[in-house]
Parts: structure tokens; C-alpha cells; sequence
């Protein structure tokens, strides 16, 4: 296979990055099922919350002038007037020199700044005893402290964690316009490969490993597949297969044929999708050399390698970034890597990123992580390893007992 | 609230993972649905991976020793006598002397050990001139090499990945018996408490938050929420929900009520469902300290703080670990935190491990955490934050500029 335009892993991104925009669907979601979608709206706040000003502790509500100068040899006495219940609208006002019982979360009545804490007062026989002096405001929230009614609480492009969700039920919003998942087109392709359910092999016959690995990842994701079966190496089948799937996704993903022909088929089939086409054809990373990324018109299209091992690893980095864009979510740079020391020595080309799988485990409180040896294309390599080294393109390799990056697997 | 049982934070952890033991319930599921399940079953490899010797680059197929002393000056010349197609049994018997063109992943022919790759020969006109010499497997995975026969592939306990999907699947494996979804009972408790999708509120009152955090968080490690309603402060109520839910789950989980005798209610209401009760009243933890930690019978039970950040703080700590405990996976120490600097001096008490909402941005090529101002009830401040900042218990705090843990929450 020639590559004709090999690109780095960080150039690979920048083209994903300037070309894959949001595929913009929306639904409809009720609250409770919204985890894990991005929004595609703005939220802007209907109420303040709290809608009242609330105690923190379990306290008296006092007006905190009445407690200045308190100490523990030289208390204020204020006059218990009540007590406030949990979710009870307080009318009676507060006047100098009372103070209310009040738990934590309870409405402060009118009239009261504050509230003393229990640990800092003594109520004798309705006679309230302060050891301390407390401030205005203090162990209080404001009403519209947390959220201001008319301020932007969340913004389109979020994606929605168990907090945002917890937020929007606070101010009683119980359904959610978000992008819809997106869908991924995929298939597998090379003569002899085999859907995994086949019982006995013939010789020569490998099962379908990417099918499986790759649907796991984009379902992960929140996306969905649609599965379009194994292709043999026919430039015309894989085209067929090609153009029928591309109809009906957002993201086009298939795994390459490994005979001599094949891997030049693959590059024509999505050539053939359409304009601009090719903007990648190999990347300087190992494993995943032999990668594809394409735009057709504005869906990305991205060939995998045919080595499970590598397809997965490719998918990872590659395409969940797209899977991201195509969902609209905000773009937003977070450390995504731990850190452990390598425990050998690794040569790298220059130019060239490489991502090595490895096992951690914690010695004398420090994090080490160990590659794990056999040939890349191996898959029980994958399922022993814990994360993935990163040696990027600028480095010529680490040396034993450097801190390197580890993007995790677990 | 009065804590006669209070604990630090690795204490808790300690005692979770001495009293909470594995469901045991399992479930045969098909490969395609099984991802994030846990295995209840070793795995045994039924057969050979890969079933045959197979190229591991394109090149050509031949005896090793036919190519000894070959150079770029001082070619070997070596008959093609043949093509391997993909997918196809090779019977033909490469003899001294002879090449067989291979793709990658093609089966070698019986007679060779090892392929020479295409850069590093040339066919003219069927004899092929070899400029390098190959050593005995070069180039080549061994049948068995990848996962032997009868060897143990995975262990109960594991969690399976994309990966070991992966590897299942190439074994002709369509399903695997794992263990059941933890079911986790839930309810929230306060007088001044309403449903979420309660439209207009009374003074006083406050949406149930509580519930779609942490159904949302058990959703994301697996579980099936049972949700058990909003009950009032009220201890027969607070019973009879809470040995309701029992019977039926393998994990009951309420939010705290937050009016005064309510906490004390709570204790007892999680007393009276069975021995050993309640082994940790109170964790020296900011947020989060009316934690209660009890076993009744089998099964765990974990009063959650009333207040939103701090109930999904408590719930991301120690009830992740009470889940993954119960769903039977294997115990695996792993690297969960990643580093940056602190902005600002943070000051905590030594005995209480603090954790921090915090915000991350990059500067200067270092990740710097930022922390996120605010009274710690604020549901605002969850949403805004990236991370928690993590400041162990034995730490008297931490200095501006100095490396910390933190987790993340995007």
C-alpha cells in the first residue's frame, strides 16, 4: 500500500477538528433519561434557587446584631419564639431580640439575617444563651445565591453528567432538548474473515474480532451501529456496502482488508463517497499506520486498519474525538492521561507516535507501568493491558524510570 | 446529630471492602450485550489463536535458511512457485529453494517458517532476488501464539471491556454467563422535599435533587435503580420504605433528612433492618460527614447527607466501591487520579480528607486546578466543576503551586 499523504497524529486531529461539525438532530429527552446526551439548547434559569434563604446547620435564626459582643463568659439572651419546620412557609417576622429554632434547610422567617449554630448556643427554658457573635448572612444561603432566575445555568454543548441533571430537577425542568445519538455505520471487510458466531473454522478463516470491539466502543459512547456484515475483498461489494451504509449514518467506519489488493480498493470505495475525500492516508503512529480519514461531503468516513489491535487503538483516539464533534459537544481541553513511571527502556522513531500497552502496578507508592511483550498484533496483548503509554511524535523514545503518560484502558 | 461511630476515610473503604461481598447472582447473556458486565466464570480457550500460522506483513512465504547471507549486492534467488489467497487452506509444500507471495495474515505454507517482506525482495519474472536474510518466525504468528488451547484466557471477575469482547469472540464464543445488575434500592427523605417534577413550588419547599444524581450515577456503573419515593420525616414511614426496598434489592441507599430529629430517625430506621447495623456513623470527610455506613444480613446499606454535592460525593466514593464490590469484580488497584497544581493555598484539618471542586486549565504546558468558590451547598458549583481535588487525610493542606490528586468528573 502507498501512502500518499501521511499525516502526524496531532495534524490528524487538527483535520478532524476543522472538518467534522455537529450532525445538529435533536430530541426531546425526560430528565431521567438524558444522561450522558448534550444539550441543544440553552438552560436559562426559570427561578432562583433556593426560591427562599435557607439555614446551612441546625440553629436559631436571629438577627446577627443581636448576638454582637457574645461570648462564652459574656452571653446575649434573646427570646425563643418559635420553632421553624422543614418545608413550612414562615409569615411570623423576627423581632429584635427573639430568635426561632430552625434546622438546616429551613426557611429563615422575615426579619432575620442569620443563623447561630446549636454547638454555640443554649436554650434554657426559652431563654437563648449565644457564646458567639455571628455575622449577617452567616450560615445562610441566599435566596437566588445558588442559581439567579434569567441567568444561563447551562450552555448547548454540554454534556449532561448526574450533577447537570441534578441542577435542571432543582428548577423543576423535567425534559431536555439534546442531540440525538449519532450513528455509526460499520463494517468489516477481508476474505477470510468470518462472522465470530461461526463454530467450526475452516483453515485460514479468522472470526470477525472488530465487529464486536468497535460496536462496544461507539455504544460506549452513546452512539449506535448499524452493522453492515463482513465484505469480502470486491472493490464493487465494498462499494455497494460503502454508499448503502453512508445513506443511512453520520459516521462511516469500516476495518481494512489485509490482502495486497484490498488495502487500495478500500481508498477508491471511499474515495467514491464523495468530495473532498481523502484527507488522510496513513498516520505516522504504531500500531494503526494504515489509516484512512475522510470527509464526504459532511459525514466522516474512517478506515481502520484490519488488525484488531490496531483498529482499536486507532478508534480510540481518532474516533471518539469525531464522535464527539459529530454529537456537538463544546470543545473543551482536559487532562486525559495519569502518570506512572516505564519500567524499560522504549525506542521511538521521530515523527512518529507510539502508543504501547502496559500493566500498572504501584511500587513504593509510585505508579509503574510495564509494556507487555509479544507482537502488536496479538489480542491477548490487549486484554492484559491496563492502559497505553504515550511516546509522542516529538520524542525519540523514554528511558527507564521516566514519567510517561498513560491514557487508561480500565 | 450526635456521630458515635466516626471514621476516617480509609476506614470506611477498609470496612466496605471486609463486609460487602459479591450477589452471586448470574445471567447468560449473548457477546453483543455483555459489555460492562462481569464475568461469573473462568474462560477457558477452546481452541488455537491463530488457528494457523499466519504472515504478519505482506511479503513472501519461505525457508528461512534459504535467505542466509542474502544482501543488498548478494541477493538469494528463490523460485515463486504461488500465490496465497486469504481465507484459504495451503496444502502445497514449499520445497528448499522456493517463495510463495503471502498477504498479511495469509497461512504460510507447510514447509516455510518465516516471510520476507515485499520491501526487502523483488520478484522478476518469478525469481525472487531476497536483499535481506529472515530468521526462523520472523514475520510470522505461530499457531497458539496468541491464546493457547485449554490455556486460562480470562478470570471470573472481570469486567469485560471492548477488548475482551474481543478476544471471546475470536475464540467462536456468543455468549458468556455473568453476573446480574446490582439492584439498588433508593429514596429520598425530608418534610420540606418534592418530586422534581413538582411545577410550582411552595415557600419552603425544595425539588428532590437527590434522586436523579444518584440514579443517574448507579445507571453509569451498572446497576438498576429501585426508587423508592420522597418519605417525610417521619420514622414509621422512614421504616417501612426502607424494609420494603430491602427485601427486594442487593443495596439500599437513602438520602438523608435534614431536620433535626430526622438524622437521629435515620440511624435507627438503618438499625432496625438487621446485624451486624450500622459500622460507621459519621466519616471524617468535608463534604459529606453525616455519612452512615451499616450491613444488614448481606446486604449493604449507605445513608447519603441530605445536601446535593455532598450525597454525590459520598455516592462517587464509597458507593461505586460498595457496587463493584457486590457485582462480584475482581480487586484491582489502578491509578484513578490525575495530577495538577492547586492556584491557591487550601488549608484542612489533619484527621479529614478534603475534597475540592475545582476547575481545570492549562498553562504553560501544566494543568492547574482551580478552586471553585462557593458555600459547598451550592448545586451551582457541581455543575462547574471539572474535578475534586483530593486532600488525604493525613495532610494539613496544600500550597499553592504543590502537585495534587485530582478526580476527574468529565
Amino acid at each position: 500500500m502507498q501512502f500518499y499523504n501521511v499525516k502526524s497524529v496531532e495534524e490528524t486531529f487538527s483535520i478532524i477538528n476543522q472538518n467534522v461539525t455537529p450532525h445538529g438532530a435533536t430530541v426531546t429527552l425526560p430528565l431521567h433519561q438524558a444522561r450522558g446526551f448534550v444539550l441543544a439548547e440553552d438552560i436559562i434559569a426559570p427561578e432562583d434557587v433556593p426560591g427562599f434563604d435557607r439555614a446551612t446547620v441546625d440553629g436559631y435564626a436571629v438577627k446577627a446584631q443581636d448576638t454582637y459582643g457574645s461570648s462564652e463568659s459574656n452571653p446575649q439572651f434573646l427570646e425563643v419564639v418559635g420553632e421553624i419546620e422543614m418545608g413550612e412557609e414562615v409569615t411570623r417576622v423576627l423581632e429584635k431580640g427573639q430568635a426561632m429554632a430552625i434546622p438546616t434547610g429551613g426557611m429563615l422567617p422575615p426579619g432575620s439575617d442569620s443563623v447561630i449554630m446549636m454547638e454555640y448556643c443554649e436554650n434554657l427554658d426559652g431563654l437563648l444563651n449565644t457564646y458567639r457573635q455571628v455575622a449577617p448572612q452567616e450560615n445562610v444561603i441566599q435566596k437566588g445565591e445558588d442559581v439567579q432566575k434569567g441567568a444561563q445555568l447551562l450552555a448547548k454543548g454540554t454534556r449532561l453528567r448526574a450533577q447537570e441533571l441534578g441542577v435542571l430537577a432543582s428548577l423543576g425542568i423535567t425534559e431536555v432538548t439534546v442531540y440525538r445519538p449519532v450513528r455509526v455505520g460499520y463494517f468489516s471487510s477481508g476474505d477470510e474473515i468470518v462472522s465470530y458466531q461461526t463454530q467450526e473454522l475452516k483453515v485460514g478463516q479468522v472470526r470477525d474480532i472488530n465487529q464486536l470491539t468497535i460496536s462496544a466502543l461507539i455504544e460506549e459512547w452513546g452512539g449506535e451501529v448499524m452493522f453492515g456484515g463482513i465484505v469480502p475483498d470486491d472493490e464493487e461489494q465494498l462499494k455497494q456496502t460503502a454508499h448503502r451504509l453512508y445513506e443511512q449514518v453520520d459516521f462511516l467506519v469500516m476495518s481494512g482488508g489485509s490482502s495486497i489488493g484490498a488495502k487500495d480498493y478500500m481508498t477508491a470505495v471511499i474515495q467514491s463517497l464523495g468530495d473532498p475525500g481523502v484527507l488522510v492516508h496513513g498516520v505516522s503512529i504504531k500500531p494503526g499506520k494504515p489509516t484512512i480519514f475522510s470527509m464526504a461531503g459532511k459525514k466522516p468516513v474512517l478506515g481502520l486498519p484490519g488488525h484488531p489491535a490496531s483498529a482499536m487503538l486507532i478508534f480510540l483516539l481518532f474516533g471518539q474525538t469525531v464522535m464527539r464533534r459529530l454529537q456537538g459537544e463544546a470543545e473543551r481541553s482536559l487532562p486525559r492521561r495519569i502518570e506512572a513511571r516505564i519500567t524499560q527502556n522504549i525506542a521511538s522513531s521521530p515523527g512518529r507516535a507510539d502508543y504501547i500497552r502496559v500493566r500498572l502496578a504501584k511500587k513504593e507508592g509510585e505508579w509503574w507501568a510495564e509494556p507487555i511483550l509479544g507482537k502488536s498484533g496479538l489480542i491477548s496483548t490487549l486484554v492484559a493491558s491496563d492502559g497505553l503509554v504515550e511516546i509522542a511524535s516529538g520524542k525519540e523514545g523514554v528511558r527507564q524510570g521516566e514519567r510517561v503518560p498513560v491514557i487508561m484502558l480500565r
